[in-house]
């Protein structure tokens, strides 16, 4: 192309155009109104939104609502180069973390060198789930995809074959471990899934 | 339903309800792989994305980024009400304005007052377009599209039939407004667009 841009804008537009791709990355969770499965790139939009409003209902006191909304923005990219990997596909999980770790090298290295490192940080981090940012940040992506299950009926956990203990086991413990308050949310919305019928038997 | 939450987390999860609905409003832009046209959750995530990747693009100083992503992923979501607006509709631009006022009222009022209050805030700081904050980020809502679209050889604009004059008159200056740099990588991607029979004659 004839237009002259400096080496920094071409290497951070690499990194913009490859971004793209995460729109066709189908999840498992459906919208509210059953029509489709979501994509990781509205997913990841829906996330961040929720987690500045519901950042004071973190347990922990002082975190950084923009590293949390950062971390979210990015935390599903590596799914360009990995796929999507559902939470109840032991033998997709057994192997996500390689998978996702050169993925998110790969990815990443697209950017000027600043930016890759501050990415990477971030997004190890968040897999890390260890600091407070990174944990309310991850409970907040497993309440979303509970919750749209919760509100169409169990139709994804039901064509999976998903039951009780198994989201209790995967899910509200995550959610918990972030905010105690959406853990016990979370674990009401299971007790009524169970009695409604939205779980497998 | 039997599970007792607070007034306030119920409004909040009212509102992020609402939400999903962002992911059913189609814009005229296309993903890079011509695959579909992107609806306008998806687009939020990626101009927030792009809008702290880009930042130091921007003219003015000191501008607060997670103010700009804020912005950036709120931007929209009046359309769950109002529906997309295509810049080059005239008609529906002649109306727009009021459509999304009453939207933006009736959406944000489903939270907590001090958090409506918040986000009409910042999106009617980003719809005036004053603040370096909200040119910015109007840059970066108004590059992603022209990029896109130079990317897919015009397939919008061909197919609506715009010419070069008028995405000139609605897009260049305008992402010039918040980021000179950005505003002539704009007018570089037009002329070479023209040239190319990427816009309509």
């Amino acid at each position: 192309m004839a237009i002259d841009i400096s080496e920094r804008l071409e290497k951070q537009l690499a990194f913009i155009r490859e971004l793209d791709k995460l729109k066709s990355v189908k999840r498992r969770t459906y919208l509210l109104d059953s029509s489709r499965t979501e994509n990781s790139a509205e997913h990841s939009w829906q996330v961040a939104l929720m987690a500045i409003l519901l950042i004071e209902h973190a347990d922990a006191d002082g975190i950084d609502p923009f590293r949390v909304v950062k971390m979210l923005l990015i935390h599903d990219v590596v799914e360009i180069e990995a796929g999507d990997t559902y939470i109840y596909d032991e033998r997709a999980v057994a192997g996500q973390a390689k998978r996702e770790t050169r993925a998110s090298e790969k990815l990443f290295g697209l950017l000027p060198g600043d930016q890759r490192d501050e990415l990477l940080s971030l997004w190890r981090e968040f897999e890390e789930g260890v600091t407070p940012a990174a944990r309310f940040a991850k409970s907040i992506d497993r309440f979303q995809p509970l919750y749209h299950n919760f509100l169409t009926s169990g139709k994804a956990w039901l064509e999976h074959g998903i039951d009780a203990a198994r989201v209790r086991a995967n899910v509200e413990a995550r959610i918990g471990d972030g905010s105690a308050e959406l853990g016990e949310l979370a674990g009401g919305l299971i007790d009524e899934a169970a009695v409604r019928g939205y779980l497998a038997g």
